[in-house]
Order: structure tokens, then sequence, then C-alpha cells
């Protein structure tokens, strides 16, 4: 089950103006007329969208056709998304499938098909039925943001939703965000699928400063398993129909207000996704402090994050915390000085001086094990830069979920 | 059950004149009087020695003993190994320790304790029992190869052990080496405990230089679980006493014949480790061919190799094949164009223009993933290296036995 992940509650997911969802049951992966995997999020002319993608060189048919879509500098209408099938490692037929899905949704809503933006996962290297979506695309009908996060699910044990509603010069502003992601998670620039809407207005250049910005601490920050998809979508789309000014700027007033709230979202549903993680029993946060770049902090957290020593340590709840110690030392720190480094394991301060402290005692790293949040601090002591990055534990249920996940 | 690992045959292991060894029980990690778990190899006046190492910034207290005291210099006499304690993460002290069993063996032998090399293996960031170790040094009893390899094993199922004997202008040259070795396995540079033994006469340079060009396509491309130990050592002895002429050149005519074979044991070994991988059930061989370079024919190999995904496919005979091209795709060649590789498993010819061949069947590779010996073959078609990288499967015992090993 997910580690303290609340479950989502649609009556405090905020609707957003010139957004609305739509959900249907097309039979991807398997025969299942209840289950919901195929979404399309339709937004009113008007609009800005900005996506980031996954830097897999395998990356799939549909994040191909997305960022030439989205070069290709046209007013976005409607992202389609279905699960089952991830259309990945199918070449052009691949691309093929997905500009068909494009086509017929665009000849529905009167648009071009460059105006849609269409994604996709699940199972690698399988042709995408592309029939069965596309009959099905008809049959869909309106969805609350709470059923939008549930019908883009793939291994995901519980649906992800995020949002917040503030005020920006005294006028309403709303942002409403769903995930998914459980498995194939160790985002590397961008992410699982992840769409946040607003209706505050921002300039495309400027959301795609935003999105970057917020990616980066956000789904560019959690490992389950340092697999990096090759699905990672990342999307944020501003409808502008709030009251509120439209941002147009870096340095307009609002910028780092709405920044700050976006994170807040991007982070609650990055942490879902780790929350979530395939078989995961606790839920890990590994600060890094004191690097001379975040880049080489988040490289210290990933090495942590991504251990399976260190994951099956923790999900023994035994501080066998040697083995962390060795993640930090491989993680690519050239001239790392050991014995400068502090690691602390929430507020129990294991080693310092290259060493073990001399006053950690075991059943003070054990009384931390055993909880199901465990904060890794590792203070490096050679700059002012520091990352955080989330992770989880493994346990034999990841084995089994990934031994079993296609039959 | 190690995969496919032959028992080790004493009377297979060529003695090497020179070279004598004795082990002794130190109850180093709990008390038990009949666990050997310390050796001696104490090596013959006019030897050469050359070692690769760990490039883990937490690199125990003896592989830093180890690097200085080769680089003084002076002629060794002999390694002192213990298993059931890394000496890692244990600062100032771990080398007081380390350098403390140095002299307690130099005492005895007649020698400085620059010349003993230490090595040590097992749970990190716990003090090691110095006392008990040079208590028990003393106490030691000629081994045999056998016994020797059985002496270093810390979570191995099984010793493991490999020699050749070949002759050299006419003249006999022995060749046996051993190794330990289970998890905590992704060498850079070097590996886990590897040490092999040569009558031949071998200058120092040129050691230097054949440890270098053996280690890199033997021990430093394997994986079992990504990481990369604090304590990894990779030795070669030369005792000099064959009548063979003293190999004082890479040009030498001899240079290459022996390397082949050095090459042959070290790779024996270093499958050996992988075959006792903790918890595996298959040996995966992976061929990457067509590269610009081998440095990046391994990272493909390796990023194969090291998926959780992948390899949890692999233990349950699942072809799931669309997780190793999303691997090769994060393998981090930026400009890998995807539609020009092929991937086999085993004969069967998988993947074309990137995405699935048409007439790939999945009971083909089915029948394959059945295999114990599996064998993955990637062919990047944009250069003329290679590359090779053995790895095995990830199990439910991986997580059992990494989240019981200190209990």
């Amino acid at each position: 089950m997910p580690v303290n992940l609340k479950p989502i509650d649609n009556a405090q997911l905020a609707p957003i103006a010139g957004v609305d969802l739509a959900y249907a049951c097309a039979s991807i992966k398997k025969p299942d007329p209840s289950r919901k995997d195929l979404l399309v999020i339709r937004i009113d002319k008007g609009n800005t969208v900005a996506g980031v993608f996954t830097q897999n060189r395998f990356c799939a048919a549909p994040v191909q056709i997305c960022k030439q879509n989205l070069d290709a500098g046209v007013q976005i209408r409607a992202l389609v998304i279905n699960t089952g099938n991830a259309n990945a490692g199918t070449g052009e037929s691949g691309r093929q499938h997905a500009r068909a899905v494009c086509a017929a949704l665009a000849q529905e809503l009167d648009c071009l098909p460059e105006q849609i933006l269409p994604f996709s996962t699940g199972v690698i290297l399988e042709p995408l039925p592309v029939e069965r979506i596309i009959t099905a695309l008809p049959t869909r009908q309106p969805a609350t943001w709470a059923e939008a996060a549930e019908a883009i699910m793939t291994t995901d044990v519980a649906p992800k939703a995020s949002s917040r509603v503030i005020e920006i010069d005294g006028q309403r502003v709303a942002i409403t965000g769903i995930a998914k992601g459980a498995g194939m998670i160790h985002p590397n620039m961008a992410t699982m699928l992840g769409f946040i809407a607003t209706d505050a207005a921002i300039t495309r250049p400027v959301l795609n400063q935003l999105i970057k910005e917020v990616a980066d601490v956000s789904f560019n920050s959690i490992t389950i398993d340092g697999d990096t998809s090759t699905n990672d979508s990342f999307m944020l789309i501003s409808t502008g129909q709030s009251a509120a000014a439209r941002i147009d700027s870096v340095q307009h007033p609002a910028y780092e207000q709405l920044k700050a709230v976006l994170l807040e979202v991007a982070i609650e549903l990055a942490q879902a996704i780790v929350r979530d993680g395939e078989g995961a029993t606790k839920f890990i946060t590994i600060q890094v402090e004191g690097g001379r770049s975040s880049a080489e902090c988040k490289a210290v957290g990933y090495a942590i994050g991504r251990s399976p020593l260190v994951k099956t340590a923790f999900f023994a709840s035994d501080p066998n915390l040697g083995r962390l110690l060795a993640a930090i030392g491989y993680a690519g720190i050239s001239d790392l000085d050991v014995d400068r480094l502090e690691m602390y394991l929430d507020d129990v301060l294991v080693a310092k001086d290259g060493g073990r402290n001399p006053d950690y005692k075991e059943e003070d790293g054990q009384r931390v094990m055993q909880q199901s949040e465990i904060t890794v601090r590792v203070v490096l002591n050679r700059g002012l830069a520091n990352a955080t990055v989330w992770s989880c534990d493994f346990s034999y249920d990841y084995v089994k979920i990934n031994a079993d996940y296609r039959s």
C-alpha cells in the first residue's frame, strides 16, 4: 500500500476555468469495459502550454509528436492520454499511430492534428491498439479531476492529484494537477506523466522557463528504481481565464508567487509517486547540503536513493548505514573529502570524520529506521549548494510486481 | 544456488612457486572457531606485485594503506586478508588498525610493515576487531588454493578459483587466482577481492600495464546490483620463479600470450562472481557491438545489466523486452539513432528499425528467457567498437539476503 498517501478528495480539487476533462474505457491492455484508460484534456482557446520530456533516446512515439507539435507554435486544443500501452519502441508505425489518434480527435474538435498533444503509458515494444482508441474516443464522458487521475494509472495503486487556490493581486487563481507513475521512475529532465493546469495567464516563454524550474526540484528529484522511462512527460497548462494580470516576464511580481505554489503542487504529486512506488513500505527524504553545486548534491542523493543495498536495508529497518556511505563514495565526486562530511538519520548524527560518530548508538539508528518516514541528511561541508531527493525502499513486492507486470 | 558454477577442485589449481598460503579462524564477525576468515599470502623475495582498487571515495582503510605501500616501491612480502569486517567508513582509527595488522605480520616475517598489503571485506562502518586478528595470525596453518578461496568468502555461496598452466618459450608457467564477491558488485576500474599469482617473471611497469588491461575486460565488466564496493581490490602477483624469460616490455613476444591466459583466468573468476550473485537464478551476457568506443558500448551494457526492471523480467522469464530498449535509451549516448540498432536475444532478432522486428514471435523470446544462460546482443551500427558485460537477474532472494545480511 502507498506510504502515508492521503486518498484524493475531488471536493478539494479546484476546477480550472478553460479546461474540461473526459474519460473513456477503451480496453487498451485487455478487454475490461469498466477500466478508465483514456483521458482527454480539452483546453479553451487563448491558452499556453509547455512541456518537458524524457531524455531517453528510445523516447516514445507520442513524446516525439508532442515535441513536434509544441515546436510548431500552434495553439494547443487538447491532450489525449492512454494507459495500457506506451507506444514506445514502435518505430515509424508508432508515430503513425500517435498521429492517427490526434487526427481523429482533431476532426471532432474541428482543429488541426498538430493542435493535439498525445501521451501514452504502459508496456513498451507492443503495437498501440489504435483502432480501439479511435473507436472509444467518441464514447467519452465528462470527468472530474479525481476521475482523470484514475484514468491515467498503470501499476499505480492510488490516483494522485493536488490543488491550490491563491490570490494574485486580489484575483483568484487556481492550480490543479494530476500525475501517474510507480515504477521505471528515475526522471532525467522530466518525469512520468504529470499534468498541471492553472487559470493564471502566463505567456509561452515564461511558461517554458517556469516548467523547467519547477520540474528540476520536483519530478526531477525522485527515484524509485533508477530506470528512466521512455514516456516521461510533464505538462503545464495555462488557460488565462483568471482575472489576474498576465505574467509576461520572469521579473513580473507574481512570477515567484505563482512558482512557489506550483512547486507545492508539483512536489506533492512527485512525492505521491514515490509514496506509491512499486512495493514501497517507506518514504525516504534525502537532503544533501553544503555541496559546490546542486548537481553534485543531487548526484549524492540519487546514489543513495537508487542503491539496491540501501533500499533493502531500509526495507529491513536495519541501520546498516555503511551502505549509505558507500553510495556517497561512488556518487561521482572525484575530489570528495570524506573526512569532512556528516551524515544524519533524522536527528541522529551517524557519521563524521570519515567514520562512525563515536557517540552514535545502534539503538538510535534502529529507532529511526523503524519509522515509515525517514530523512537522511548528508552535509558535504564543501560549498553552499543543496538538493533534496525523494525515494522509497525496495521490498519483495517490488520484485513480485515487476516479475508479474505483463501477465 | 550459483548459476552453472562448477565446484572448484584443488587438484586443478596449480601451485605457484614462490607463493605460500595460510589461513586462520579469527572469529572476526562472530565467535565461530571453525570459520576460515583470515588469509595470508606470503611471497618470496624477487617478486613484483600490482593492484587496481575501487574508485569509491569512501574507500576502505586497507585500500588506502595498500596504495601507499605499493607506491613506496618496497618489495612486497605478504598480503593479509580478513573477511567479516570491511574496515571502511572507519576514519583514522581504521587506518591505524590496518597498520597494526601489517606491523604484527611484519614482525613475524622479519620485514617492514610497508612490505605487507592489507585487505578487508565485510560490513562497513564498524570497527575492525584488530586484537582478534593479531591474536589469530600466529595460529595460521598452511592452506591450499581451494582453502584460500574459501577463507575470503562473505555472502558468497561458493568459493571461486581458476588456474592455467602454459608454456612460454618451452618453459612451464603457472597462473592461479581466487576471488570473492556476491553483492555490492559494480566495479569501477577495479573489483571486489581478486588475487591472481603467476610464477612468470614480469617487471613492475609491465605488470602495472597488464593488470589494467586485464581488469578492464574482466572484473570491470560485471555488475550485480550497481553498487560499487568500498573495498574492491584486484592484485596481480608475479613471483618470477618460472624458468621462462622475464617479460620486461609490453612489446616482449610473450606479453600477449601471457595476457590472453591471464584474461581467461580473470574472466572465469569475474563470471564466477556473477554466477554466485546474490539471489541469482540466471547468468546474462550482454554483448554490445558497433559502437563508436568501447566506453559507450560498456555504458549500454551496464544500463541493461543494472536495471532492476530488466533484471526482474529475467527472473520471471518474461520477454518484456521493451525494458531492455528503455535501458539502452537512457544509457547516456545523446546522439544514439535508435532506428539503426538491432537487439537480439540469443539468435532471436527482437528489435530493429526503432521498434519490434515484424518477424519476432513472443514464443521465440519466451524460449530463450527460460534458459539459465542468456545472451543479449545489441548492435549499435555506428562504429567498430564493442564490449561485453556480465550480469544476473534480480530475485526475491536478493531482497532476502540483503534485508538479512547483518542479522
